[in-house]
């Protein structure tokens, strides 16, 4: 059941209330919860109708985008952003790369017991922000608690639902031999900022994490070009496990040049101290894009014209052979493979 | 990022396999784990794109209802079901309850290192029966792992988008003075059956739980009758919460007949016990509904057709005052207000 409700006399709220189990019961701590904490930020028609799902009417009878993501990041907290943000930004991009522009978002939070409120009014005004700056509403929502222990503050899964731009069919399985790999800025810096709030770097940096909706970015991109053919988000993992799971996807070589890969000074100091590859390290705001070669000048332009695409660069290109590989030629001059990572380097980065 | 990707050189897998950090990583051992346990059962061709959201063609330019639920259930497994089904049968039933036909769902999990696979395979399987009941397609996943303490096992979030089935309105607003109030069977048979499998009762029954998808049930009503107002699954805080929530959006006053409420004789003895009222109790097999007089008869004749609603029985009717009421005539012929409760009587039940 939705549980974004109408209002039912709120009880007074004092300034260190904490979320008991009461908060996720169906009865009046949750409403009062609903109706103070969740529906004044994010307020829109659908949500506030308080049904148990929300109702719309989608612009176009375009083909629907949808996608999920769980959101454990901790801290919740982070320099550049926090789980709220991240929680929309996620979802606003898995949709978006799809080119498809994101209209509707779900949310449904799991709380701690002994969470405090005004961390979560916190959060949730930080995804209204993002949700704002994206052009998203978020339309229905959840909340359950669980007993102390039994999770870690608060989780937040939301879910998107765009819809295709006409004219443009974008997907990991349509890179071409020939075509051209696009970054939209500097790799790494989420996860290198997050890691340093948890106080696992050792020294400090002025790093912030890039989460960041590019829902928008990507509208420029498919404005200028029908031939965007693969565009993703490297977040877990990050690129070098984005792009060799395009490689697999559509049975082709891609080569990244290392010299092109643009990386913050912080991030290639705190990587070369840590023994990671930034290559690996998850983003929150840069998407990979996999597009025509003759297309690539226009749309890299376009792209430096956008907020978050000014650093914007050619890293690589596809080649037919060897397929499902992803190759890098380093400063050296020599190739080498860059493979997908077993196991965990970095665990709840988003 | 959808990680219910397309499949990458699977590591064998032994027969007692743990969730570890590195399922969660984006790198092979997520992939595996995808390959492996999440895609066979679930296959669909948006959700086998491996990409990062799911792309559909909706059957219509119809309004969209679309929800979302985060499941915290405890125990996982309970008589008559377990997290899995009830992940995919409480999300169906929230888009049928705006007189909508679910087609779409996602899904995302957070797991606790540790879980068993074995576990998890069991409650992706027990999705996929439901979810063929329920005719829907898991289009796009995502996994989390959270380490050891940091979660209940495992948590599963899921989002649902349908279409409105066209000539219904249907809403928690549109209760009128003169329409009567229906419920589709017996209530509270699933909080009582997860507090037997908590052990919590202290005594045996053979109560199951009735988790079910009830869009099919919805589908019927609406065929015969136009003047379905309201719909409502009423999950936490039991039918008493959700005809007091509808009691306040539609401004009415809801009077509820109380020797006409179908309630189960071991339901009915576990709540004397304990000092619960079914009315509180948690369904997540059942929907009240509020129809328009005329139309009741053939409404319940229909409901009573189906396998869902074989004990559809009219409960109750709507007046115009007091606003925003719930009251119930008893027994012996007095009324009393059944108000909405404080705070929590029996947390995760779903």
């Amino acid at each position: 059941m939705t549980n974004l409700q109408s209002p039912v006399c709120p009880l007074p709220r004092s300034h260190d209330e904490k979320i008991v189990l009461g908060h996720g019961s169906g009865g009046k701590m949750m409403t009062d919860l609903i109706t103070k904490t969740f529906q004044p930020p994010l307020a829109n028609p659908a949500l506030n109708a308080g049904n148990d799902a929300g109702v719309v009417q989608p612009p176009s009878q375009a083909q629907l985008a949808i996608s999920t993501d769980a959101h454990v990041v901790y801290p919740l907290f982070f320099p550049g952003g926090d789980i709220g943000r991240l929680a929309i930004c996620g979802t606003v991009n898995d949709v978006a790369m799809m080119g498809a522009i994101p209209h509707y978002l779900t949310a449904s939070f799991i709380l701690e017991e002994g969470l405090e409120v005004a961390i979560l009014e916190k959060v949730v005004a930080s995804m209204q922000t993002a949700a704002e700056e994206a052009d998203v509403q978020v339309i229905a929502g959840d909340t359950k608690v669980v007993e102390r222990g039994k999770a870690d503050r608060l989780y937040i899964s939301t879910s998107g639902v765009g819809t295709v731009i006409e004219g443009h069919t974008v997907g990991g399985e349509r890179a071409q031999p020939g075509d051209v790999v696009i970054v939209s800025g500097t790799i790494g810096d989420h996860g290198i900022a997050v890691l340093e709030a948890r106080g696992d770097l050792g020294f400090r940096t002025e790093l912030r994490s890039d989460v960041a909706p590019l829902n928008h970015l990507v509208r420029e991109m498919l404005a200028v070009s029908d031939q965007v053919h693969v565009l993703r988000d490297p977040t877990r993992g990050g690129v070098a496990s984005a792009l060799n799971e395009i490689a697999r996807q559509s049975a082709v070589c891609v080569t990244l040049t290392e010299e092109a890969i643009p990386v913050r000074p912080s991030v290639a100091a705190a990587c070369e101290i840590l023994g990671f590859d930034p290559l690996y390290i998850a983003n929150e705001g840069k998407l990979v894009a996999i597009v025509d070669r003759q297309d690539a000048p226009k749309i890299l332009e376009v792209m430096r014209q956008t907020r978050y695409g000014k650093e914007a660069a050619i890293i690589g290109e596809v080649q037919e052979a060897p397929v499902g590989r992803l190759l890098m030629k380093t400063a050296l001059g020599t190739t080498r493979v860059v493979d997908v990572l077993a196991g965990e380097m970095l665990p709840r980065i988003c």
